[in-house]
């Protein structure tokens, strides 16, 4: 299994949601649970304290932008179940932490449909400069009919064509980001009296299918420029898209094997788009319950178990992929329901229960318990090794409760994590890309955004030129 | 001038902007200025905390969404400058200064021109929920025509047609913050299971000529559900709006019988709109210079005019009205300019200097002098009582240098202001709208948010009936 000293360690994200039920659904209603609370402010400052005290990398902060899909026939359960509405926005609160912490990443959820190119890339590099250089940014096209039809659409747009939106929105956000403002481009000279330098400035005049923009960006080049990027889509466009422009992946796996497997596409698919395995840092979504025994760990995973609703898992992975699993026995074979559009989480339930023809309980235990690891800090270490081996580079910790699954976490299994160098017990100095890559706070120059780099100069001395001319 | 005991206290704003050059330009050269840190947290932080020990009401955040109207032929002048290019959201910075502070309002404009009325109404929820109800939204349509190229319009949209856009983008926020969640919606019940009853939240399927939004609001209601609402319209249409909608509005004036003469007529257009005086709190945008006497008050204020910056005034005001007024002499009288669509300023700087045909320079004292009171606290304590018998409730306190004129303001002024009883020692409780008004936290039911209180429960009834039949 490879000696301590050659491995690397795994990066750390808490996997969280502005929202009362995230993954695990029926959790909130554990004594000791207060993600009940997550409206308050209270709530977050706290856990983002202990998990930089802990030395996490990151916040991750899920987001929907609309109802999930229809449960039992339409939406009631859904708001019954508290499952991911109400949810509140996860920039604005991020901002907020960015206030109380200091080297933590601030990374979150947001869908091309939800904000404008110009107003999001402002957003984020306001952010990026308040938090010096720790935002990150997870790309996502939402899959939510009810988010599209928030947002003036009559109906889901084709998964593909969604691609090509997303494919418009970062190239313009990139242009902004990366092409707008040259690096010495500002001045605040009180001798001179010029605050930037304007031959430095260019528009972008961006002029796609969807967006017409002409710039310039209205903020200053952050620490990062282009916020770190996650993108975890599981399609093969989905992949495709991974691979040219995330940083950073996650996938939901049932065991290593699986992992292992979609690693190797992803490599390739790396490798297609002129990057490489090590621009790509993948994370695997997990939950933990840690005791000092086995029996003790046992113990505690059966109380969860009481509180966890397989129907409210039902209903979010259902109604992500637009299929009402409501109202069925949890026996009931997933071959008998319509299932179209949802190859990725079936292939994943399937490879969780390898040799059977899967049923809906098979469904909810693939989400909530094949991805959890329960036992002693050394037996989860060495089952952390495994997913090591497979192709993980980090964690997404999920929780059962907040903020007492990250208790557990850091009291239960970090000192063994961070005792054999599987954990870090610093933070490394720079942005969160500089922290997490070692290389730098920018992104390197085989990234599809760094085609931006200085190329708009020639077009905004042209532009001078005909300020001058007119001014003449 | 009225007995100390009976006036009404000023309400406080500091009028701000998340740029080097906000209203007076030039300044950020002054060697004390750090507003060219304006992109620095720890600015923010500590002169938010500064105000909130003052008792000021309110951070009052202008903002743009794009470029100036050209000057001198172009907008590499505005750059040099530093004039509201760069200029940061905001929103975001707000939403980290409500992690550190507890009382002071925070008070931002947005365009509806620049975020989607879906996702605008969740975040400012969520940062109304995060401030325990301190936000306020500065309702704008956008004058420029760079920010209408930023988001994809070919040009500037006509006057009215941008007070027609406003008028359907605050009634679908309005449906999403008064009428989507019933009050006794959120349960969040541990014994039943409950998060939040279906039969209280609804969809409102704004159906509008520019959007088309199904809901429900993805947030909870928050203290003050809408935001405490500003809007500053000064054209007839303008103005309509604002007695419509606004709680406050604030102008640029002269002199208090300036502000006399615009107060009767918001005074009538509120009467028309169902809304009274007591509805609407007008404020005057005033900068101040403060000294121990009269001659160090003149000293300080000569110093500051050193730095002023007439072309940079002249370039916001011409910018902001369409008309490029650069490379003009400042003896230039107005009328040898194109000036249509300019009534509103013209107006206003016509009437501070009374039976001349103003000039540029005239332009330029208008918004930088005529809007600035120098003297000892007392001098200028009795000229404000001027601006108070005009009719003026609260003070937008323009800066100079950043933090040094707040420090100016509250060292030298504010203790006489308080002595008689003319500015706030303590906050009151509640929210933002509960302390300004002092009656009650929500929007009254006069004003048109309110007729969408428990306006979509029937139809949600029957959205559920038809759920369980399904379900069934």
């Amino acid at each position: 299994m490879g000696t301590f000293d050659t491995r690397p360690r795994f990066i750390l994200s808490a996997f969280l949601m502005n929202t009362s039920s995230h993954i695990l659904g029926g959790m909130w209603r554990h004594p000791d649970a207060q993600q009940d609370r997550f409206h308050e402010l209270g709530l977050w400052v706290d856990l983002a304290k202990k998990l930089e005290d802990a030395k996490f990398d990151n916040l991750f902060f899920a987001d929907v932008a609309g109802l999930y899909g229809d449960h039992e026939g339409g939406w009631a359960s859904l708001a019954r179940k508290g499952l991911q509405i109400p949810s509140h926005d996860p920039m604005v609160l991020l901002s907020a932490l960015s206030a109380t912490t200091k080297d933590i990443g601030l990374a979150m959820t947001s869908s091309v449909v939800q904000s404008h190119p110009f107003q999001f890339a402002r957003q984020i590099s306001t952010l990026d400069h308040l938090s010096q250089g720790r935002v990150a940014w997870n790309i996502v096209t939402s899959v939510l009919e009810n988010t599209h039809r928030n947002f003036g659409a009559k109906s889901l747009m084709a998964h593909d064509d969604r691609y090509g939106w997303a494919e418009e929105y970062v190239d313009a956000a990139y242009k902004l980001w990366e092409g707008s403002w040259e690096d010495d481009a500002l001045k605040a000279d009180k001798k001179t009296g010029i605050y930037a330098d304007p031959a430095r400035i260019n528009k972008i005049n961006h002029r796609g299918e969807i967006y017409s923009i002409d710039g310039p960006h209205q903020a200053l080049p952050s620490a990062q420029r282009t916020p770190f990027l996650f993108q975890a889509g599981s399609s093969p466009r989905g992949s495709q898209f991974a691979a040219t422009h995330a940083e950073a992946t996650f996938l939901f796996a049932p065991h290593p094997q699986y992992v292992a497997k979609k690693v190797a596409g992803l490599t390739q698919n790396l490798q297609a788009a002129g990057r490489s395995r090590e621009d790509l840092k993948v994370f695997a979504g997990l939950s933990f319950v840690v005791g000092s025994t086995e029996a003790e760990a046992k113990a505690l995973e059966a109380e969860y178990d009481q509180y966890l609703d397989p129907h409210a898992i039902i209903a979010h992975i259902g109604g992500g992929i637009g299929v009402d699993l409501g109202g069925l026995d949890l026996d009931t074979p997933l071959g008998e329901v319509k299932t179209e559009g949802a190859q990725g989480v079936l292939e994943a339930a399937l490879a969780s229960t390898p040799g059977r023809n899967p049923t809906l309980r098979d469904l909810a235990h693939y989400r909530a318990k094949a991805q959890q690891i329960v036992g002693t800090p050394e037996q989860i270490t060495e089952k952390l090794l495994e997913w090591q081996d497979a192709g993980i580079d980090g964690l997404n910790v999920i929780n059962h409760i907040l903020p007492g699954s990250y208790d557990n976490f850091i009291e239960g299994l970090l000192p063994e994590l961070q005792r054999r160098g599987l954990a870090q017990t610093e933070y490394a100095p720079g942005s969160l890309r500089q922290k997490v890559f070692g290389r730098g706070d920018r992104l390197p120059e085989n990234h599809p955004a760094a085609q931006y780099r200085d190329a708009f100069g020639a077009l905004s001395a042209a532009h001078l030129e005909k300020d001058l001319q007119r001014a003449r």
